[in-house]
């Protein structure tokens, strides 16, 4: 304030009138600690306020309101018309395309009958367009989540010895994925998929793509010299790029979008024309007619494998979960419409049950096959309808023809799928702005190529938890200085026109102050004060008479911070100095206010609203206390 | 600053010179990603900078400063006089007074033969007489460590039936423990201990001094009807309180400092005149004469048991380092002298290192012998080589007089020890200053009695590191008003008086943003948006046309907090707001700057550095805007 600036410095424009008028810091208005908790839970659990619509409706709206909320489809059902529905035909035949092929090779990835892949493509869709909220994206299986079933189920049951026990597992993987992904959205605790942050998926995508592209190279490699189709793997690798760029319409899309489906009707036409399953190359096989069938009897909970059903549950229901949300929102932000997180949740955890019971596996939004949707010009979920529609009719009438397609070339279409998950560009771009997040990208990587996709996941999430902690074990703490002419401070190694004023150290706590760092802070404070105390002499200052701790970004503060601060303040007054405080926030004025009513002490005698202000009411003292010095 | 008083408010003095200068936010000084490593280890491992006093000083010097810096012994001791030395004679009997009774009893508590007890109150007090850097501190066999270690061990092997197996396991994981402990020490990590924050401590110590008691009273009482020596019990218990004003000496205290060897003295000699022990009185027994054996031998690193012998070492290690520590730095703060901790975690390594080779299991400094210590005026280490040596003379000649101590002696005199870590007051305080400490003291009390002693740790600090997570997953954001007459903006919850500026909604964040908030603060911000909407509405003010993010507080950012950022000013674009930052500190602002290089946008060119001046600047536009849209 300007009333601080005539004491403090000769510089810039003057106030003539100095008024030495305090602000005091009060503590918050009261609270109980009912209420408080209420406010904490709402913030945790309902950060997104989900019943503020509601607020002041009539009944009868309410209820519409409500049966909206849970099934969105009542919400852009009344309005849809013709228009809408011919872009929604034309995306969902497109993504439809797209979703034959690559069903049946996903399924392949988790070691499951082709077919599996194909009911997987039927009824999720169905589910989540009643229930979903997002009108981009594209369900169905995915090569990740495929991928990480597979190998996890493979631990302890061989796929090729026991097929029908290892289904079993997978539908109830899939239910457990289900109850899991609908427990988190009911539970309201969708946050638990931000801690797989953005840099980590990156990571995570790009190892778990190179270990399908290995997995399937093998068996493609074993066949080179028979078909040289192995030419197809380049030619469609630059088809799906999952970089923003990719997000927008890409100039070949109707030829990439239309390669897979059309790798496969050439090359099963191909093989059959010229018999080809007779020299080497292996082909899918006859696949059996007919929808779905029902297979909530196949759901198994035996003991024997019941911790690895939940295990397996567990991280593909969570990483399914992440790439949907992800996905869902994405395109929600490119669109502006909301997608609702817990909501989502609900929805795919729902479809993933109601799948386990009807012979499908984990399910979830993938990522490229809703750009394809986005791009072809879906307008609501209804192209989830038609894509299952058209899969309902191929399993009756068209599965005969698969006959001969070569697995050759579901290989090149999981490659070329997966491919586009590694993203340079953005690892480049974590890399220029911030180092430590791509180390966490990078243990993501190569924890997934070198152990396992749940490994490399799990490293990557304690890393990134790790820094977090360490951030809060080892706080900043940065020395003040004014800016001339102003009443600002801010931190001196940083503005380097900001300059000390004699007798006082004045140091910011940038971190809430707890059990976990009060040791360091002490330690550190003590250093500030010993460093200054050396240099002051070097520059033959005046003395050091008072330490100001700035609060301003202390967010938070537990018993042992409490006792930290008095601590220092007890260690100041061995050594002559007198500790202030700076604008302790809400929570922490209260809880030093609650320490000195229990007879604590706390520093309640010496608090300021403004380092300003602290510096202006108390640099007299130091002036008077500096000349008797000097005398 | 007072240019901004003007435009804002009309009351409070005025200045007549109105100068729209507004002051630049520049990155920090640019540092090379090395540097910044270099700071950020120094930071993490070496934050009391231990080579501080090394600099600058000629190379004897140094070597002298090196060895000292090693053995604290050689700091004092050529100083030490016969002054000090009576002091410590003193302390020194005082302590071995209670050392020998309480070693034989926490021996037993441990399941392991008292002999073990007396030898690990000899060999270890001599270590660290060398190596500590505590002036206080009585090194022996302590109550909850004792617990601890026999109770794992009994998960796999009985005591009773494989008494040398057991043997060899205590040692096993007490030298595992001092590896431990040493490594701490060695590689600065000794942040780790903090985790077990003084809430956790509080209630736990309560809950195991609870088990410990049940325990030892079980046998108490099946020989109440004998002998009514149970009226010790109570008499005893009031006398160790640890307590703040246990600390100082108690009005008793030699009294009660005497009271264990008094009652084991008086108690022997009864039990040898009435021949008690043929009338159904349990005695000690036979006990070997002698110093303790050397037991590296007996070391097992055997593969059946190498798991157990780990982890019990690491739990005990932990437990008693923290205990050791804290006793340590309590008084050390009274006598204002620095107790190094990663020094004292070498030091008290290397005595357990040493201790398992000799026959002794987990020793560290003892919080109510300490005290004992400290107010019966030691001075310096010296006292725990007096102690040491008093009891090399018990167990050279004294030894035989043991044998008729009858073990209900021993009960009581644990039971004694124990019920004064219960800490009624210092609960009750935790209770009223934090209600979540209390709820995490609580949890380690339940935990411990409940469950087991590292379960009740476990979920203790799981619960701990789980608040400060919430705490960074749910991130206050606060709304900031004027206080009138002056350019401070605050909490307008918190600041009744604080006003709201029209046109202009201002939030502060106060957390780091990283990938794990992202996705909460976007739907926070967008929500105070749309309440603040509403409102000005409904109070038909002026229209919001800008929004202020403070970013004072927010000490780190991510790369998702530089999307969150990149998204929240896209999502204001479309809305017609504009995004504005204020003082974004050294960290963010570098990075802000990096993404923006990247042509990741960012709100660059709409940066101020304090609240006040982005008002002041803006909010003429404000007014024009405003004026426009009236017309």
């Amino acid at each position: 304030m300007e009333h601080t600036q005539t004491s403090m410095s000769n510089t810039g424009p003057q106030c003539v009138e100095i008024d030495m008028e305090v602000h005091k810091v009060v503590p918050p208005p009261p609270k109980s600690t009912f209420q408080k908790l209420k406010n904490r839970l709402k913030e945790t659990l309902f950060p997104d306020d989900p019943l503020r619509q509601f607020k002041g409706q009539p009944l009868k709206k309410k209820w519409i309101l409500g049966a909206q909320y849970i099934f969105p489809i009542l919400q852009w059902g009344p309005n849809y018309n013709l228009k809408l529905l011919k872009s929604d035909i034309i995306s969902g035949l497109t993504i439809a395309s797209l979703a034959i092929p690559q069903g049946i090779s996903y399924a392949k990835l988790a070691n499951l009958p082709p077919i599996i892949g194909l009911y997987s493509s039927f009824v999720p869709p169905l589910v989540y367009a009643v229930l979903g909220s997002s009108r981009d994206l594209a369900v169905g299986p995915v090569s990740i989540a495929s991928l990480i079933l597979g190998s996890m189920l493979r631990e302890e049951v061989s796929p090729a010895q026991e097929p029908l026990l290892f289904l079993q597992l997978a539908f109830t993987s899939t239910f457990f994925a289900g109850i899991f992904q609908a427990s988190l959205g009911i539970l309201r605790l969708g946050f638990i998929i931000d801690f797989l942050s953005k840099a980590i998926l990156i990571g995570f995508m790009a190892g778990a793509a190179i270990i399908v592209s290995l997995q399937q190279l093998k068996s493609l490699l074993g066949i080179v010299h028979f078909t040289n189709q192995m030419g197809i793997v380049p030619v469609m690798s630059s088809v799906f790029h999952r970089t923003d760029e990719s997000l927008r319409k890409p100039k070949l899309f109707w030829v990439s979008a239309g390669a897979p489906l059309t790798s496969v009707i050439l090359s099963t036409l191909l093989v059959f024309a010229f018999k080809a399953q007779n020299h080497g190359i292996s082909i899918i096989g006859k696949l059996q007619e007919g929808l779905n069938p029902l297979s909530w009897n196949m759901l198994s909970f035996q003991r024997s494998h019941l911790g690895l059903v939940v295990r397996t549950g567990l991280i593909t229901g969570i990483i399914s979960l992440t790439e949907g949300i992800a996905v869902g929102r994405t395109f929600a932000a490119i669109r502006d419409y909301q997608v609702d997180g817990n909501k989502e949740m609900m929805a795919i955890g729902l479809m993933n049950i109601v799948g386990s019971c009807t012979s499908c596996y984990i399910t979830t939004g993938a990522f490229s096959r809703s750009a394809v949707n986005h791009n072809a010009g879906a307008k609501t979920a209804v192209s989830n309808i038609v894509m299952a529609v058209t899969v309902m009719v191929t399993l009756l009438f068209l599965m005969p023809l698969f006959c001969y397609t070569p697995n050759v070339v579901l290989g090149a279409i999981i490659i070329t799928a997966v491919v586009g998950l590694i993203d340079v560009p953005a690892a480049y771009l974590v890399w220029k702005i911030d180092r430590f997040d791509f180390f966490v990208l990078v243990s993501a990587f190569l924890g997934v190529i070198f152990i396992s996709a749940q490994g490399g996941l799990a490293i990557a999430v304690g890393i990134s938890i790790f820094k977090i902690l360490l951030q809060i074990t080892r706080p900043k703490t940065v020395m003040l200085g004014n800016i001339p002419g102003t009443d600002i401070y801010r931190n001196l190694h940083h503005y380097k026109e900001a300059r000390r004023i004699p007798g006082f150290l004045i140091l910011s706590i940038e971190a809430p102050v707890n059990f976990a760092n009060t040791t360091y802070l002490n330690e550190r404070i003590s250093r500030w004060i010993e460093e200054y105390e050396v240099e002051e002499e070097v520059a033959k200052q005046s003395n050091l008479h008072y330490v100001i701790l700035d609060m301003s970004a202390v967010s938070a503060i537990d018993t042992s911070g409490l006792s930290f601060i008095k601590d220092v303040k007890k260690a100041m007054e061995k050594r002559g100095l007198e500790l202030v405080l700076v604008n302790p926030l809400g929570e922490v004025m209260e809880k030093l206010q609650r320490a000195n009513k229990a007879h604590e002490f706390m520093a309640m005698d010496s608090l300021f609203l403004t380092v300003g202000e602290a510096v202006a009411s108390l640099s007299f003292t130091v002036k008077g206390r500096t000349s008797s010095n000097n005398v």
